[in-house]
């Protein structure tokens, strides 16, 4: 049985203004350097998630310009366009949860977008985070990622008027439930603007983060 | 032991753009129509959700001016001046899910958005929902909500490019288990772009929406 | 099939300090009435928790001193002489809350402590629980009363240096599951001592709260 | 203590038309070799699923022409005769639910029906799937595979007149729940005729649409 | 706000050979009278599920013919005409189970199909069941209902060769976790040709054996 | 900090019939090891469960006489005499649920009780577990392990009079979620008289049965 | 469509030495008392369990001797005939576990076995258990009823040699889950011989016991 | 993109009374022995939790004067002054309980309280935890580690009056849940002073022993 191969979306770009990204999970490292081969041809940019070390190695070796982003899981080779000057910040808490915000800092710089990052403001220590008050009010979307109890999107969302997407993590262990505490505990935030994605899924907020940027620069661009 | 009574926080519209709105759940008919007084008495419009007929009763002796959105549950009086023409796009597939979109919508006009409705499009019969293809990419943002397994927002999301906020609603039984299926679903959506809240929660949707239209507004008066 | 009564335990107040609490959860009036008569001819001061009316209207029948706590859903007789002069914060976030407040707040006054409630201090409002700090400092145990997500613990317990009780509430619908959500919340708290009490129980944190101020009742007496 | 040994059920081939299959998860390859040579000695055909490399290499040590299927897990020795000559669609999304859709695949090709494939049409890119309705229409049975929200059966279904089986598939992460998300979504479907099968048991769907194959052969030759 | 009302699908039946069923839940008796009457107008037969009594009435002063099943819980007028001559099977094991028996069974027959019912064959009494061995056989397609632990359905596709259809009910109490216990139990059967629906779901189970029966006549017709 | 050494409770033979059986699962070779002798140098039999490979290595280099039960991973040295002459039936569906079986037949020998086995019986085939009526009526007490839906016991319960103590195992994969399934089956078993333990608790369920039979010595002694 | 009626299975007495119990949820009060008429006629005692008021007023209309056990919710005529000389002993911890403990009880005594009660024995006042130490150890058999936590099965089994059935109930609230922690906990018990029916099941530990009491019961004869 | 380090809280000595914990999960071994760098530069005593041995000997190349407490999984180097003169029991069921205990007991130590332990107390044998009343009831808080049902913590809290913190531990299989069955049981413990923490989390109950235990020592100073 020969293996069909996936289809790649040439068209995507043109179609929803950025090109697809690879998902390596469940992928070979030689079918991840081949699709971002096709993106290539076509003169695309390459933003690959959830790719370990053997991805980079093979895509790396036929484009030696290929950045490897260890801790956000990340491969990227060139980026998109800037899309508006608008700046998303991506806050977290604590150092086991930068995984998750790297994702989604370099997805979105990846699409064209300014990221700013604040990390270590965990709502146990409130100081720090009011400390950032001015800077969090300066975003035009937060992307918030927290594990255990899931609490800071609820807090930060009462700081700021602007969208505020949260992202719950799978750091934790016992009643967390692999990141079901968290998970649970920002859809049911006191905030009522909070919304949510999957547990992890650094790229799923910015993508939604990248949604209403580009909607705020069409406007922007329309008057 | 006399009962203290819940503050109302006046300054909210300064601070925020919009007044603080009345969750009627678990309050007296009589506490919803005191409230009430003290938003009017302060000009600001009043906006009550999860409202019964009897807070509506209560309130309507005081503000015959009062009205009331039966399906939806909420009772109005005024609303927000207008927040930029853009509208939202509030769809559902089936006449059960009809209160939470309801609610959603609302809410938004409350706030000061258009709002546009589409409902019978389930997934299940692809035909209507690809009839109303144009529609769909005419709103700057989206509202999907889908009880049952959930999927009408995936196949949305991938229709559009403008942020698509999903809410799983309690509609169903056995498996679905109050809305969890749904909400499962959702938040394990193949469409990277959609966010999600609580099961049921149009109320949080319409706020994710508004603060998303208010940077939109922003962004078109800054030029 | 005669019935047997339940062997109330006479003996309590002097093995441990403390009559025994009547909990009226499926027994009948007459019951708990008859009940409060063995411990009033002992010369017990009478706790009953989770009363309704009907319960309150037998006892209040044969001892009109009775005392009805109704949003606490208790009943008190007299009450236990002070211990120490130390005070409790019972602090919760909204309305909802505070049945559940009361209840904690009523058992520590009736077993003879101090208690202090702050109560419409949500952590979306960071300004109000802000501006309570130095009262919060002030208490020597607090119990801390949330539903939804459950952050306001883990939010108290950085801002204080004394032991914090979390009670989580069944307040919420949807993703909240009915409490579990605030409950794994406070379980994974990122604030390490705060501890648990089951959903609702406002009476076990109260017992948890006499147990750790008669401690220091002792430890100051033994000087 | 020695090890008595599986009896294999040499007569099933005769009443129910098909021979056992051998299930390899928990077996030794020694013994899944074994029972092979059984069915071989009986004159039999052999399929074994959740097959590993080491259970091949025992088999093809004894019979050469076994084939190794890598990505559906299975190995086949021969097959079962032609059982008329309807076609089984066997749908999935992506790449990642492949072995699952390959062990249903394999499985009804071992059991004498033809088998055509559709990947990579998942309810994001609904073009896609539009553009193979023609075929979808064709099937007389469709397996529809698919992980995450497990959404597709229900559009699939809502394309087409024929039986449709869901297989949901453990790929996916956090709310995904090891494919209960799917599995809740598919039992949820707002599509009325879908049944379902255990998450990634490409196996059970395809005896299911054996079943139904074999009854509508036994009713085209009965005329 | 004016209702808008469901939209009904009078293409349905010529589309798919049977006409839309009504749900009843979450509708007005007014509302189902009004799709029921404009169905008639176009000459279709009537199928309404989780009908109440409040709908029958409402049907039946319109429409006197209607004919009311109550403990299926569905309300019909006229159906449609006969497809083929095979028999449905439908199984269960006890008294409670036999609304969701009933319900299959009615909109089977609505859909012009035969059906004959085996009632009270439970696997703690196996020579019931094992009495019944021939009439299993007999049936080209089996629905078999259950509740508890949810075994029948295994049991019975031991003995049959023709495709089983499972449906669990919510009939039992603690762990039996309002019908989850036999779902998971049917979705891990042992028989491995067993396919399930939702919980409760007689509707589902006879719209699944209709698509199989139509495949069968459709094989027949094509000689 | 050194090692404090589980207390070894010497009077358990005295006291209950038996002598301490010692759980392997967490304890280093060597405390094996040295609780075996502790247990031999009182003149005790020994049993070990949830033994690996390197305990019984331990073991058997001081106690040459150790017998090693790999699939069962039981170990012992000597066992007690006889109690009775009534035997258990241990059964079970398959071979992935042999080591559970086998666990429970190893500690009833262990503990002086006759076992006899019957393997191979699923409810998917009825015509072998009939096939041994005659010997299931023969046991004094029976042990019923099944995985995946559990059903085994609530179909043996019916043929036979005696009690029947069910086990669960943790075969299966997705939707039997490690046992649940199984064990949830068994908890909701139409068969009334059907007790439960724990997931692969083979130990457990032959504690149950030792202490079933020594009642029933004991009567007969009683006479 | 006329109610077919459920067959009364008349030969269980001389099958399995007790008569069929009727198992009134679901049931109409008729019905019941239509079953009971078939058993008074065939001369065989009645016991009917989760009977309500109105069930019992229909029988007591036809057979003036019938006995109302409220509490336990059972209704008996007559009952068997002694069944030797062995008592169970019901344990329970508190008032809310009664009805249970009753069921338990009242169901044994129609089966012809001798009773024991001991209530009001909770694990948080152990003098209470350890007073009842002795009549613990004179019962054959043990049926302990617990809700909340569930931990008296454990304690108690510690204290005897005897057969332990833990029966847990659904007394409680919050994390209780309806009974399921209480069931967790049992299955999971430190006391290895414990085994455990579904929650609130009094009925199933009565059959259980009586299996074992039976089996001691012909031992006994057959000296 | 170049690794910000983790932020460390040199004030918190001051200002909590304490320094500040390092938790090792997640941290690489150099990243470990930098932030204790950080902390013995200013003076301060060092306290690592869940640290292997690679961040053990990454700690001891800089400071060889650090202690590694293997079970515990913690390092420490000096520790704090002593605080009161109080006593804390750490108590547990069995050896598979003592990695958290250790953890409890050496960050209180570390803390500067007196410890003393009490292990293999299980619930199923009572005698040894009625030998050890008298102890008991010398602490002035006690944490009772437990696993599989968790029973303990209900039991010894009935026989002392002071404060009970309770850990569940992972310890367990099948129907445990990986320590929610215990969690269960202890949030739903009928002994109503109990409180809890998460799973394994014996650092979460030492740090809230410490707050106790500063309490009752600031008001001991306080005369």
């Amino acid at each position: 049985m020969s293996r069909e191969f996936v289809r790649v979306d040439l068209d995507r770009a043109a179609r929803c203004g950025r090109a697809e990204a690879i998902f390596c999970e469940g992928k070979l490292p030689g079918e991840v350097a081949e699709i971002a081969g096709i993106l290539r041809a076509s003169g695309q940019p390459v933003l690959a998630t959830r790719a370990g070390r053997a991805h980079f190695d093979a895509v790396v070796a036929r484009f030696p310009e290929a950045v490897w982003h260890e801790r956000a899981r990340c491969l990227t080779i060139d980026g998109h366009p800037p899309v508006g000057n608008l700046t998303v910040g991506v806050v977290c808490a604590g150092t086991s949860d930068l995984p998750v915000a790297d994702e989604a800092a370099v997805v979105l710089e990846s699409f064209g977008h300014r990221v700013e990052r604040i990390t270590d403001v965990g709502v146990a220590g409130l100081h720090r985070l009011l400390g950032e008050q001015e800077r969090l009010r300066s975003f035009a979307v937060l992307i918030v990622v927290a594990g255990m109890e899931g609490a800071l999107p609820s807090v930060v969302a009462g700081l700021v008027d602007r969208p505020v997407i949260a992202v719950p993590t799978s750091i934790g262990y016992g009643a967390n439930l692999g990141g079901l505490a968290a998970l649970l505990g920002m859809l049911t935030s006191c905030s009522s603007k909070v919304t949510v994605v999957n547990i992890d899924n650094g790229f799923g907020a910015a993508c939604a983060a990248d949604a209403i940027l580009r909607l705020a620069a069409v406007e922007k661009a329309s008057v």
